[in-house]
């Protein structure tokens, strides 16, 4: 159940259900119901129905410090227990709040507010502790409640370390179901719904899920470990060079570690994608090893001045073509000193198209030991989904590269 | 409420109630309760109890042509009514396959099926006609019901066409009635919690909500007009710096539309956020005509050859230092020629932390005509999260200096 106006008024997307959703099925259980209800008093109603059909309840939201944060209240109301501060709860809030060395304002303290005969989950990314009240009787039957943080970031980590063991204890899950993603590029979802499909279907006590996403296909392999094992190397043996990850790694976790074991050093010059692809390389804990240089150089003369492209080959060729892409990557390789450099220069739009070169227009540079080559694409599907499509295809070129190489 | 199995598994984010919680806003009109319940016989039951409490209820999904498609049976039930074939639904889905020059598939036929009583809705984007059921009896209160298909491209059409006029009739909306959004950034939450709860809860007729992102509080007010007005004009009063937005524009949208209005050129140079700064910048449309140069200078060589930052002054004060921040941000000033600079060098973690310089400490350099300093911050929350809070931190700096700049 998740909470909060924003969620219903639409300014906010509700990413907590799906997510979890994710966590769960990892341990072979579903989601009967997903119920969004604004902030206040609708959480009482709503948790009430909730725990009279289900075996668990999970609420996120609704336990900051503001007027409109009642979860706390609606969970004592609804169990019928009366809430009482929780001394090791207000200690860690006040150390804190020390550590930020900010002070503790006076309505946080309703945040170490616990229901009587419930646990108090730590949080150790943000203020509000989570609450689990044990299964006690609902109705006709026994259902646990979880109370969890709204903020992704403190969500996530208590969710997985406080939530799941306990869920997985409540439902007595057998250790031997196990989820498996594996994460492809290059690919359309349509192109697994051939034979391979049939090939997986065909494999006894399994469950396949497929996830889109931008320039991404997610194969996701539920059931026994037999399966999975199984089911995990005809999907590969499918698709041996789309398939870039097996361990629900992502594309730019795949690069840094090929960079690492094969001791390369990277160099990036961005255009239209403006930061991104470094964005996502330095998004890797121990990138500072393998990404040393990189180059935003949306202005033309950022282009001349930083990379050395010749004014002359833009004034030619115009900022988005093969030959500035080539430059801009040699440029990048020459004044790093890496031993593998990208490059983009494309039109992001809304704007700035032309007849010949329409938004969505992008052309890709890569050079490495002696070679560079450009290759085009046109991904005209909005900013936001044009960046991140590029820096995808920009990733894989460089984890291609990296591969053929090794060999 | 939504149906749909991959939207509780996960693998599919549920846009659709977001959405039409903002479209149906622009009528005052709320969201009472979001739903999402597997395919099949769910349905039925939570169809059930959401027309007990509701005047209206929307339900997307169901109306494919397979088996687990069952939104139509279960309203007819609910509404203890028969489905009836449509002879003009049926024809004009018998069209619809003809203008694709697609054989009609048998399954399709049960697309035309209609409750006895109501009407159906024209779907020119896809097979599944909508259906709308006029308020009846349910429990002791009238309740509408309408059927949507559940693709965005026929749902999105239909809902603006065909749903919002009748709800607007139904509810008889008057038009005063709005949302108005203030984004704050370098308070906390609780910060609002003091006095200005008090006040803005004293004005008759309005709502007000918070959203806490990483360095970010949205303070949400919803109400009649002149309610909305009264209480933005009191939260700015109370917040007037950290308050950059009154019109829902983000920190990187607020910045490049300041340095358009005052004609001045931004260059970056990023260490720890790696282009995560340069990315935000460039998520903006017209980014272009401000953003020049951005500099990822992870590599301690990065910062001396790409910002002429003195090899001496790493040497002595270390990479993470107020004097390196500064010189960094000189420096992308003077090789960029633009008029307003930021630098950023910090420990992003999860290692390279040291006793003296923990992982989270982060120095951000500003250079703007004739000025340069540098402020320390530390925020050892993860990695992800640090990234995101460093670059609100220095996207604010940035704004307040353009701000002082034009007084």
């Amino acid at each position: 159940m998740n909470t909060g106006s924003e969620l219903l008024l639409g300014t906010t997307l509700n990413t907590h259900g799906a997510w979890m959703g994710m966590e769960l099925l990892g341990l072979g259980l579903r989601v009967q119901r997903q119920t969004t209800v604004p902030d206040g008093e609708a959480i009482i109603t709503a948790l009430g129905e909730a725990m009279e059909r289900s075996d668990a309840v999970i609420i996120t939201g609704g336990l900051g410090p503001t007027s409109d944060d009642i979860s706390r209240e609606a969970a004592a109301e609804v169990l019928g227990v009366d809430l009482i501060t929780d001394e090791a709860a207000l200690r860690s809030l006040e150390a804190f709040f020390a550590s930020r060395g900010r002070p503790m304002a006076e309505s946080n303290k309703k945040q170490a507010l616990n229901p009587v005969g419930a646990d108090i989950l730590p949080n150790p990314n943000g203020t509000a502790p989570g609450i689990y009240a044990p299964p006690r009787m609902s109705g006709d039957r026994l259902c646990a409640l979880f109370l969890l943080p709204g903020p992704p970031n403190e969500l996530r980590p208590m969710f997985r370390a406080e939530v799941l063991p306990r869920l997985r204890a409540l439902a007595g899950v057998s250790g031997d179901y196990q989820m498996q993603v594996l994460r492809c590029t290059g690919v359309g979802e349509s192109d697994f719904h051939q034979d391979l499909d049939v090939q997986l279907n065909a494999i006894e006590g399994l469950e396949i899920g497929y996830c889109a996403r931008p320039a991404e296909v997610d194969l996701r392999l539920i059931g026994k470990a037999e399966a999975v094992r199984k089911a995990a190397s005809i999907a590969q043996a499918a698709f041996p060079e789309q398939c870039f990850s097996a361990c629900d790694e992502n594309l730019e976790q795949v690069l840094v570690r090929l960079l690492s074991e094969q001791g390369k050093k990277l160099a990036l010059a961005e255009s239209c994608t403006g930061g991104r692809i470094a964005s996502r390389v330095t998004d890797v804990s121990g990138a500072s090893q393998v990404f040393t240089h990189g180059f935003v150089t949306y202005a033309n003369e950022a282009k001349v001045e930083m990379l050395g492209v010749p004014a002359d080959v833009i004034e030619r060729h115009g900022a988005v073509s093969e030959e500035v892409a080539i430059a801009m990557a040699e440029g990048a390789l020459k004044s790093s000193g890496a031993d593998i450099a990208a490059s983009v220069t494309g039109i992001a739009g809304p704007t700035g198209g032309t007849e010949d070169k329409p938004v969505g227009t992008v052309w890709i540079g890569i050079a490495i030991a002696g070679k560079s080559y450009a290759v085009h694409r046109c991904h005209n599907r909005g900013r936001e989904v044009f960046k991140q499509v590029v820096s995808q295809t920009v990733l894989d070129f460089l984890r291609r590269e990296l591969l053929a190489n090794s060999k």
